[in-house]
């Protein structure tokens, strides 16, 4: 049996691919606890520095995983105690992400739909290829995205969300950029070099400052200003007294590489 | 006397139409009452799926009736609390939007200023003609739009809700649609038919989802990431144990189109 | 030794320049202190209706004092406490300008980095000059931009702000009007002129009103939609019980200029 999720590192990023492609990726619980793992896996791995999650086959991901939820209607509560845990375990799967220490990016092509634009929209960032189309179309099956609305309400406007989700509709992937849910859009055939090529990038930096950052980022988020600027004022002090810090600003200032331990 | 606000049903469809060209549909004590209690009974209409707010003549809505207010000023109080119960009426009537169950879809032509521009804002999405423009302009007569600009930073990006709100000036119909202030854009004489396709197909979704789901949105908008997966878990949970949705879940992968009581 | 800030008073704008153009304008100890004092001078200056922050030199401002920061390593406590009193400093310095009464414009030319581009995040609206590009690039020498980040994670979408953090590339203007960080881009030869205008119309406006409407702006910013409303509900009415607003009203009714005390 194949990996319903494969990992492979280079360069200090990690690359996890989605490897369920005969049911274009689908979130189903085997999905979600591998996916989970991995990424418990990864938070506790100090080689790795940056985070790619691609997806094997035509579409990125196309939600949760629908026969697997409808054979839960046989329970004797009708599959109730199932979808709970469900939601629930996909909900904290998600939340994984943001809470990472690495910053994650998604890597995009075909469609991400449901729970899968939600992954997309749950990544720190985003490039997606050409063509590439994203929705949260649960409504038209009667089951309206309420937690894939969640990550899409945190990365775009309400209005755009608003419609997305009432109207099942697909947006293009330059709407999508226009909107706020993905960085950048590159031929289908440069996906995998540009994603990679942003993950060195990150993964370049020093790894102290980019998780002192990262976790700062999302802790002062919704903040009123000056609780937001307290915390962060911390983080700065946390950050600039770090060895390599010094020696960062030190070699900027001396125009010569940094030389970080 | 003509009707303020005319209702017209049609496929689920309420449309609603402001009706007092001759002032721009100015907001007036009358007109806010006759909208909000237009709005109370398609809250409890079961018959209405989604909701168009459109308007007659030249103009959208040119915000509130300066005459009136004005006539307030020889009350004793100097209209203190007129103008309080004013913007208190408005600012009411301005949340039973987001409230309805049902979605709201702005249909725009002309200019929508102030109160008016409000409105739009308020709605859940938005439709416009081609050359209408949008302004928070009171403070050309020195009366700042604040309670607008509720609406309008929930909307848009906060330096250009500011500039528009400092200065007055109008933006074009693709600049609010690059911002999130709208969703669409089409030529005048599309407008209704394009308004009314949106409306419908809103309208064709299952209706308790819809429910279930535009309540969770305006819910889950504000709270920190694992409190709005807490709520809207418990919402996906109630939608997908509907008879209706089981039904829509298993029509999908049947491949037929769903049998919706 | 010529002034840090020099500021110019014409036509009730005062014109504040960062004059340090041989370090790029950097927020040093000294700027952060002269540009707080200046700052609180214009909150209590009646005379003031708007202020442009502008910058003398190639670039707006490159952020912190690199050189000044690194001499405090030597401080018995390796410089933390001169640290902490500078986040500390520049965040309240920051703070002043959304609490300023007064509408503040950035006039931004070259680049505007780190502190820099935090300083473009804070002001109420932006005009940068065509060839413009802002970075948050302080990740590059080890030292990840949080404190910068308050600003522009609240001027920004979240995965563009979360790209420019962790790579530390720049955008160009374009991207950044569309993003949010600024509101408008003239060739170089007309920042000046442009800035100044746009200046010269919020002065023109009834200065109570853009008071009491600045300070509601940050104030209903992140409430709930019900408590914004009773907030800037009350905001409405103090702003109508101005006898300036009620001849601002009169004035447009009777289609005349207003007379403003």
């Amino acid at each position: 049996m194949p990996e319903l999720v494969t990992r492979h590192d280079q360069d200090h990023v990690a690359r996890l691919v989605l490897n369920s492609p005969a049911n274009y990726n689908a979130l189903s619980f085997e999905m979600i606890e591998t996916l989970s793992s991995t990424l418990r896996a990864i938070a506790s791995d100090d080689t790795v520095r940056a985070v790619i999650l691609a997806a094997n086959g035509k579409a990125f991901c196309a939600g949760h995983d629908l026969r697997q939820m409808q054979s839960a209607r046989s329970d004797v509560d009708g599959g109730r105690a199932s979808f709970q845990r469900l939601f629930d375990e996909c909900a904290k799967m998600m939340q994984q992400i943001p809470a990472l220490p690495q910053p994650v990016i998604a890597e995009v092509q075909g469609i991400a739909t449901a729970a899968g634009c939600q992954l997309v929209a749950s990544c720190d960032m985003a490039i997606a290829a050409e063509g590439t189309r994203f929705g949260v179309n649960g409504v038209n099956i009667g089951l309206f995205c309420s937690t894939p609305m969640v990550a899409l309400t945190r990365a775009i406007p309400a209005k755009a969300a608003f419609e997305m989700l009432t109207t099942g509709e697909f947006i293009q992937a330059d709407r999508a950029r226009e909107l706020g849910l993905i960085n950048r859009i590159v031929p289908a055939d440069q996906l995998v070099e540009t994603t990679m090529e942003l993950a060195r990038t990150v993964a370049a930096k020093l790894p102290a400052a980019v998780r002192l950052g990262k976790r700062a980022f999302y802790d002062q988020l919704r903040k009123g200003l000056a609780d937001a600027y307290t915390q962060t004022g911390q983080t700065m002090c946390e950050n600039i007294m770090l060895p390599d810090t010094d020696e960062g600003i030190s070699a900027f200032l001396e125009k010569r590489p940094p030389s970080w331990t």
